[in-house]
């Protein structure tokens, strides 16, 4: 991926907040990977990462998104490789970011697909981690165990029908938990 | 597909408005098909459809979709043959329901990504052919012309990436312009 583009680069019109919840309903996704770390005390890195995904061509509703929410950055993925057209994504991985910004935003205009349950796990497991409730073994466990709930949401569909909105990939470079 | 649920059945709370713009922004796809037809007397039927279609499990909000618009029909669909989980899927295609609905609806709440150029050149051709200019060789050529440009814009992704929003197929039994 191409270096971000800082919403400090957006001029963009906002969008209506319902009309954002509509479309993160219908492209948003939420997922948290856990992966080995070498330096971290535990071992595991916990990353939760909240993105959009949408061709380039469509990068002009993203970056009104940004303007919208007040947070994330968009980057440019190419999947020269897969033989499709380049990608722009949306991408939120800060959990503080998400506590200050997506989380309120997201409680004020609500999900109303099933998409909406992802998002209860997923919150729960951002501000569990803002509260550094990780450090623990019982913390970590249950982190562990959301993460396991927010990824059965994910597999309810076989993998090839579960991550192609817009025709993007499964991220082949981790394990993740996502929808 | 299965037999139509029609609205008489479907007691939803409606959505914001600005939401379902959001969606069908995310998830809604215009197409028109042009196919051979018997007994027409010009031979060929021009089929315009618009469809939003979610994994079954996310039928809901296409239910309340239905209540919102104040049209459409909801189908199931299987695709076991694909080795997926059932769908379920929104559709008009009456082009008197969308003069009367759809387009009052998405007049009044844009569409807001690339899919509204979609909605645009879809549009001209449901109102060209409520109108009966279709009847005529101008306005076949020009209804003809517009579902190219409409195609073109689906055609910006390779096949395999342009019509698998939620994993869902191109639709075997039709050529159609999509998005």
């Amino acid at each position: 991926m191409q270096p971000p583009y800082g919403k400090e680069q957006i001029h963009r019109e906002k969008l209506n907040p319902h009309y954002v919840a509509g479309f993160i309903d219908g492209e948003g996704c939420f997922s948290v990977s856990i992966g080995k770390h070498k330096t971290l005390k535990r071992g595991y890195e916990v990353r939760p990462e909240f993105e959009i995904e949408l061709r380039k061509d469509d990068q002009e509703v993203l970056e009104r998104i940004v303007v919208t929410i007040g947070v994330g950055r968009i980057y440019d993925c190419s999947y020269e490789r897969y033989g499709w057209f380049p990608h722009a994504k949306y991408k939120i991985t800060s959990i503080w970011e998400m506590k200050e910004y997506l989380f309120p935003f997201l409680d004020q205009y609500p999900l109303q697909a099933k998409k909406a349950k992802s998002y209860k796990f997923f919150r729960e497991i951002v501000l569990m981690l803002c509260d550094k409730q990780h450090l623990s073994d019982e913390g970590f466990e249950k982190i562990f165990q959301l993460r396991t709930e927010l990824r059965m949401l994910g597999k309810k569909a076989r993998t090839y029908g579960s991550r192609e909105g817009a025709g993007k990939p499964l991220a082949p470079w981790r394990e993740t938990a996502s929808k």
